[in-house]
């Protein structure tokens, strides 16, 4: 029997990354898609084409937290910053920093891979463009691991819950790479913060991606 | 002005305590109730009288979780438990396990006290009635802690988010008699596991809810 593997999955570029990643490291991946209020459901309708490529279950969980009118993600009346996150310094943190947001997806993709039996979570955390959300950064991917590890049934029973982040050093350009060495569905991805029917081309997620595809010499499909 | 704390309250016994022992400690608490598919709403409407008694704002989250089919808590068609809980020994975990639930729980709370700047979060875990759940043990919430210190915005400025878990150590009698000094509304508490207009008196928590209050010599008042 293959090792089953929970997969965070926005439907952005770096998750579905993650996504097909999974698949080729021989996992059978879950897929877990979270809606918490986002503006838009573009990212979401991504996810489930991508699962589906995969062969994947997706699981599909929604909620608002009534406390986060503070995220530009999440509010339509701040404004999306266009100042990408590598030049908001060291320290900084942007304002579509969504309080807890890693700790709650990881929290939920535990619950899922202790149901399931799975023996790893994958999330597309990455510490080199999102060195401005301290839930991005390695100590505290770590932590969460001793989380799913103390907190679990599987973990009590010394089975492992790993929790694998693939992407967490590369930057924009080596997950470009990443994506194409792995077979990852570019044309299904979107990464766009404010879900027209096309890209914005200027919030900070936008640009990242386009420096990415720049730098990788690869055309963006999406 | 007064430091802010975010109690996990569900309505039951142990967590009406923890709101309650948070005022009399000096925090301004901030409730948080959350409805993940359980049984009935019937603890949920205890936990908002408590609040009201508190004069605590009290934020409320619904999502359900459709893996978790495999707990009685949540699943109808399987049958609650009789056994105590202390009696299913060592390393059993009983089938009111709902995977990953304090981690969801408290992932929830460290966002609401990130985006309020609360200074600690209040859980009613317990590791004696409750030694079965892996999340409810000291190496769960020591954890925890540093997952809450190391993925917030509070944590990387060096301000506390405490993991406080003020029952850890107290069997139900001495909760009893901790909710009696801190003036907790007993008479408000839900505990029952089966939710219907009186408590079944049956379901392990009514059975150590009753042993509880039977050892601290007082009447239930609920």
């Amino acid at each position: 029997m293959k090792k089953t593997a929970v997969v965070l999955l926005s439907g952005g570029l770096d998750s579905t990354t993650c996504l097909f990643w999974a698949l080729k490291k021989g996992y059978a991946p879950i897929a877990l898609s979270v809606r918490y209020g986002q503006r838009h459901g573009r990212e979401l309708r991504a996810a489930r084409a991508a699962a589906k490529k995969a062969g994947a279950i997706l699981h599909e969980v929604s909620f608002s937290l009534p406390w986060l009118g503070g995220s530009s993600l999440l509010n339509r009346r701040l404004k999306l910053p266009e100042t990408p996150l590598s030049k908001i310094g060291r320290g900084g943190i942007p304002s579509t920093y969504v309080p807890g947001r890693n700790t709650i997806f990881l929290s939920l993709a535990t619950s899922l891979a202790d149901s399931v039996g799975a023996e790893a979570i994958v999330i597309g955390a990455n510490a080199l463009d999102y060195s401005g959300y301290p839930d991005c950064r390695p100590p505290f991917l770590k932590a969460f691991a001793e989380v799913a590890r103390r907190g679990t049934k599987r973990g009590s029973e010394k089975k492992p819950i790993k929790v694998l982040a693939p992407l967490l050093r590369l930057d924009k350009k080596g997950v470009v790479r990443l994506a194409q060495k792995v077979g990852a569905p570019l044309s299904l991805t979107w990464s766009c913060y404010a879900g027209g029917s096309r890209p914005c081309g200027r919030c900070d997620s936008c640009q990242l991606r386009a420096k990415g595809f720049r730098e990788a010499g690869v055309v963006d499909p999406a």
